[in-house]
């Protein structure tokens, strides 16, 4: 309730993303969180050797002090603009999934940047989200097109960039390969602007082959699940994932990449900046539907982007981790979902599909947070 | 529940369909079991001449024998990925019905392999599903363009064969001559990867014209209903369909087809592969809306597939035809479609249809097999 509070006290501060002011502010505090992150990753590489012990975050607390407070003087927007760049002639679903969640959680607006065969069937999904047709699949260009496409396409994504809290690559992103450089540079586009960045799905395929697109970017997460975790620790430490002292090597691969934030999902989730290392547990489901993964994507992003407006509001600090607000998003993140399979678990049994558990996000976070 | 238990004490054998090892022991078990049935469907047709009687299968005992329990240390894809080939610019609800059927029974993947007229609209029935559109239809393929565009369909099923536990053909598939030569080469493809194979619908329709693309294959399952076991009977026994002693026809027609599983769908269903008929006949709907054939193949495909697995795991063998995975598969898959069709009747009445059946598959197995 302190964060409520804290928000509710300073209207003049908080959540108001849109204004030019606050638009400094906000790159300010970006440009001081990377550079933060990446001296202290700097120095973890000195201690590796050492042990960590994962502690189980106090994840409704955070979702407390994290969840702005509905205040009915403020606008579209202010609740957050999120951005899903996947979705293409395969995959429609995963888009789908993450970027109605994030409205579900809050969010005030949720875009989709996706390839025009996706456009029309995600649009068709809900017409709350902004669906845009604007990625390209190597079959539909020509050689000699490729290079004026892909300026095309990182234009057209571009131009909404600073709009956006927070934009998550990857979910039924594909791995065409023309689309995996159009999305690099929509990387880079996002980390030059300083937008928070959600990896998942095909998107963990291409920064894991490409690890200079998030290594050093303090406001990247990835959110590997257990193949994709062992991959990356393969190409970024060049070993096996070794389960037995899983939370120093989640500590170090964080700190190897530069501070990148990392959600490593799984029975429990573990979280690292390559700072400390923190554990949400609590039970959801034993389903293991496809699509979960996109549900926690979009919800990060959310609770990322509340987390920075959250800290910029209140200046507080407690403890280095706990101020890094795309720490903060992944532990409320993955505590949410984990709440919402296990209410619709309840429901459903083994029945239970993605969008069932979509449906129990609002009430879920409800019962953390009351909206009144 | 003796399934279960025997399935939590063995974590690291069940439903670990992903790892090497576990490939090549259901490799091993495929070839086994193929062995057995051929051999054993052999020396069938010397007794041909005998007369059987069905029993009556005990099908919930089979249900809670086979039904995985759910275990949080599991990942994503181990209860189950599906296939289902089938859609074209024709049909679209068929094969919907048996791949989002799989997914409302437990199993975590359900992927669709259909034509790219069809893909659009299945994809918009639910992003549950992953739709690929790669099939095509003679319609859209010039002649001197046959070979390489059915090549390319094969590699692009192909390349994802190994990764499913079962597929489904022919729910919605079309009789285009074209099409029927590609999905040919798909079974073909199945087969050669011991990948179980459920045949439905128009799949029934090539097959049946085609007996050697599942003769001698004890992986494949047929669903025929009265029209497609007709046909089937001429084709393979040549004779008309002997109801007075339907068991020893079936039999027969199912050793004839050397070994295959016969589902014979009617106002009781009867199973056998070759070896002793099972029965199914407690009571369902006396609706006969379509599409409930769809949401049988997509059930059998579920059930056989977590036959595998638990007969894999326990190493059990309780008499001949009951060890064979198919024959487990399409007598749960017969009983809890027809415990659906009862519970969906009860509300709905004659406005009752497919879609209303699907949403009871959850709490009709619940109720046999409660996942807690």
């Amino acid at each position: 309730m302190s964060s409520s509070i804290a928000l509710s006290r300073c209207p003049e501060n908080c959540m108001l993303a849109s204004s030019a002011v606050v638009r400094r502010q906000l790159f300010l505090l970006r440009s001081l969180g990377g550079q933060c992150c990446r001296s202290q990753s700097q120095s973890m590489q000195g201690v590796q050797g050492a042990s960590v012990t994962a502690s189980e975050a106090d994840a409704e607390s955070i979702i407390r002090r994290i969840t702005p407070a509905l205040d009915p003087i403020r606008y579209k927007g202010q609740a957050g603009k999120i951005a899903v760049i996947g979705g293409c002639r395969e995959y429609t679903g995963a888009p789908y999934f993450a970027a109605i969640s994030a409205l579900k959680l809050g969010a005030d607006l949720s875009h989709v940047f996706c390839t025009k065969d996706a456009a029309t069937v995600i649009k068709s999904y809900s017409p709350e989200l902004i669906v845009h047709p604007v990625l390209e699949e190597s079959y539909s260009v020509r050689d000699d097109e490729k290079a004026s496409v892909s300026a095309k396409v990182l234009s057209e994504v571009g131009k909404w960039m600073e709009r956006f809290d927070c934009v998550v690559v990857g979910p039924g992103l594909g791995r065409d390969p023309f689309l995996m450089d159009c999305v690099s540079d929509i990387l880079r586009c996002a980390r030059q602007s300083s937008i928070p960045t959600v990896i998942d799905g095909d998107g963990m395929f291409l920064v894991t082959n490409n690890l200079e697109l998030v290594s050093g970017n303090s406001l990247a997460v990835l959110t590997p699940n257990i193949n994709e975790y062992k991959r990356l620790v393969e190409k970024a430490l060049d070993c096996e994932v070794n389960d037995k002292d899983g939370s120093s090597q989640l500590q170090l691969l964080s700190s190897r990449i530069g501070g990148v934030t990392i959600l490593r999902k799984g029975k429990s989730d573990f979280v690292s900046d390559g700072e400390a290392v923190h554990c949400v547990s609590t039970f959801g489901s034993p389903r293991r539907c496809g699509g979960q993964g996109d549900i926690l994507s979009g919800s990060v992003a959310v609770f990322s982007s509340w987390a920075r407006h959250y800290l910029l509001a209140t200046n507080e600090t407690s403890g280095r981790s706990l101020s890094n607000p795309m720490v903060l998003g992944c532990i409320a993140g993955a505590a949410l979902l984990r709440r919402a399979s296990a209410h619709a678990f309840q429901n459903k049994k083994r029945a239970t599909l993605t969008t069932d558990i979509i449906e129990h996000l609002g009430n879920s976070l409800e019962g953390i947070c009351p909206a009144e």
